[in-house]
């Protein structure tokens, strides 16, 4: 019998692209008994061709979008380009023209990917993106197959590698946030421009993505309240160990029922809670459902061959549907709408640390401001005292992001309080 | 639009099958959004009917499986009785009939399921067992398809509830093995009967089906070497914490140039592996691929809601795939056959306590004689003395089982050998 060849297209040759491209090359002469057919990329799109020209055979090598659109014999167009423009275009006109598409453009996803899974249904067409969240960890499947018995109430992960890095080397070796953001620059974690990783942005674009699957609901990345690590001191890390926390960069969803939740900010974690304990560039993802109770996924978050391993399964995966004619058969899986709570309706416990006037009578005071705003406190302690000024840590119990908010700006005003140092919110396992 | 309903028939309603009974009602209003059908439990077949008269309906209930063979509205059957036979007939059967069959069987699947998944092949149709392996933590579409693209040299997993909570028990609390088993019993953790657990057979059982997965390669549990956990103490754990171990029963299933090896034996685990840190009656399964580096799947091993998810997801896919007419999509994949390595030729280090006759020479003489056989030292730690009794701890390098095995066959018969109080490998990561 004649051996099926599924061609592909590949958009981009970065990281993610090469990563690809070897994996292929190395499972060649599996892929027949694995899913019956050859994979051969028969197209690489690059913007100069020259670059590339000792690494991938001339005839692959194109920088024409519109002659990979017009083959016919390309099945499968695989984005790696990232970025928004010109992705969501190719990614369309590729599902228009009945391609199948794979990518691991997170940014896109995150932001039109209910257009484009919507788009893929209309052509009867696979839009797989197992790579766009977590690199390498398999979760996408896992919850949209394996957990679809469940009610999923809780998505939780740290989904970015870089941030995991800095606070990993802040916690064991004391170091301060600067110090650790160039390491991390200095091997490669972060790039020239860290804003993205650091703010929490790409981590909450991965959490708009695990949302929408995990309930049901398109969430997308301008519902998601991001806060980054600049502000996290080695000092905070050191009161989180005696409180038994970890402070990690989470990205947290929940499905409640007044709504949902999305944020990504740092986080005090206690110290027994599996995702305490993912250090480095590692990347894991908790769920909650109620079926399944707890489960969590670790794994490489980032990296040419682990995101490629995500990538190339969802190739191998598309061109098993082709063989049993059954592509789209895992579509979009958003068929609710609940409604996606504002920040300030969440609640969450917060860990306060702060500068008072060291005279009698100053916890008191703002023990009793914090209860006439209704807020109740778990934990006050005072810690070190620079001359007539005194360090005290408050941590709260669950309270309302906007009565805290408000109490703050009280607290914020009276003359005893020299300085708000940090304000850290404290995860507290659901009972 | 007519409503399309896919019938099942639950085989057992023991704690698995109260588990699926349950999660399909809660879910029924969902099922059509999900996988574009309803599901309905058609037919429950139990031995005694009585006892399941206040919870299930009486039309449902039935103690003729020939009835459900023979019922052509039953679309898939779901095997949750457990044991070889009658299992096996019916599986059999309902594939000859071209019903789909998921199970949650691993006693069965690790014997048969090589036997069972060409019968699903022969006649298209689906034969799942996700549940069969680790519960309710997706494990097999992860390594079937989402990890597809790698060459997968290592699976290993903490797959056995019941030891682990004991091993916890003896290394949170002091407990020795006894009062632990019984604790275990106490809370329902362990069966009257605990052997399959404590002996490591059943942990090889979901070996077996790990390795075949992994490395395309028919496995059986009769290639599993097992060992179980009776004979560890908590002073091993103590000294094992002083090696910066931890100790767990592990399934490991490692790929190599010569072969497959698979083995579950108490191990010592460097206290940094994400294994070490999995505890209580959690299980996780560790994976190394050569494109997604390490992984890791963590969750609920056990019970009725965490092992009916596993069950109902294979349902929803097998329904899915009706709808799309590809069920058999994904079969066996054991296109390999790599020869499976016999216990005595797989490597590993040891440790070694034992109690010495306490004069001048005596470690030098251990130490000649392990050389002298082909077994590097590579710790050797003087502990306790009791009168003329010295303890001595030993730690080899990698060598291979059989080797080993002879020189301690030899030193066991040397008369300044008091005792050799226990042997426990280490688990020593790839470079």
């Amino acid at each position: 019998m004649e051996q099926i060849v599924r061609k592909i297209a590949l958009l981009g040759m970065g990281t993610v692209g090469s990563g690809v491209y070897q994996i292929i090359e190395q499972q060649k002469a599996e892929m027949p008994d694995k899913i019956g057919a050859e994979l051969e990329i028969a197209k690489v799109l690059v913007r100069n061709k020259a670059k590339y020209a000792d690494r991938i055979p001339a005839e692959k090598l194109t920088d024409d979008w519109q002659s990979i659109l017009a083959d016919e014999s390309i099945d499968i167009v695989v984005e790696v380009m990232g970025g928004i423009e010109p992705a969501f275009t190719y990614i369309r006109e590729a599902l228009t023209k009945g391609k199948h598409v794979v990518t691991a453009n997170k940014d896109l996803m995150a932001v039109h990917g209910h257009v484009l899974l919507e788009e893929a249904k209309a052509h009867g067409c696979d839009l797989l993106f197992e790579a766009a969240v977590a690199g390498g960890i398999p979760i996408i499947r896992p919850l949209k197959q394996c957990l679809a018995g469940n009610n999923i109430t809780e998505v939780m992960g740290i989904i970015n590698g870089t941030t995991n890095f800095i606070l990993t080397k802040m916690t064991e070796e004391g170091m301060e946030f600067s110090d650790a953001l160039a390491l991390a620059t200095e091997l490669g974690y972060a790039e020239a421009d860290p804003t993205a990783d650091i703010e929490g942005h790409d981590a909450g674009r991965k959490l708009a993505i695990l949302a929408s699957i995990a309930f049901h609901t398109p969430v997308t990345f301008q519902d998601v309240y991001t806060e980054g690590i600049s502000q996290i001191t080695s000092k905070d890390i050191r009161y989180a160990h005696e409180l038994g926390c970890e402070i990690k960069l989470l990205g947290i969803a929940k499905q409640a029922e007044d709504g949902i939740e999305v944020r990504v900010h740092p986080t005090m974690i206690p110290q027994n809670h599996p995702l305490a304990k993912i250090n480095d560039s590692f990347n894991a993802v908790f769920v909650h459902g109620d079926a399944v109770d707890d489960a969590m996924f670790y794994g490489r978050g980032a990296g040419s061959l682990p995101t490629g391993s995500a990538v190339v399964g969802d190739i191998m995966d598309a061109a098993r549907n082709m063989l049993y004619h059954c592509n789209g058969r895992i579509g979009c899986s958003c068929y609710k709408n609940i409604p996606i709570k504002d920040m300030k309706e969440t609640k969450s416990s917060y860990y306060v640390r702060m500068m008072l006037e060291d005279r009698a009578g100053t916890l008191a005071a703002l023990a009793g401001l914090f209860g006439s705003n209704n807020v109740s406190i778990s934990k006050l302690l005072q810690k070190a005292k620079h001359g007539d000024t005194a360090e005290v840590v408050i941590v709260t119990y669950d309270v309302a992001e906007n009565k805290f908010m408000d109490s703050m700006t009280v607290i914020r005003s009276m003359s005893m309080v020299k300085e708000i140092s940090s304000i850290i919110r404290v995860y507290q396992p659901e009972e």
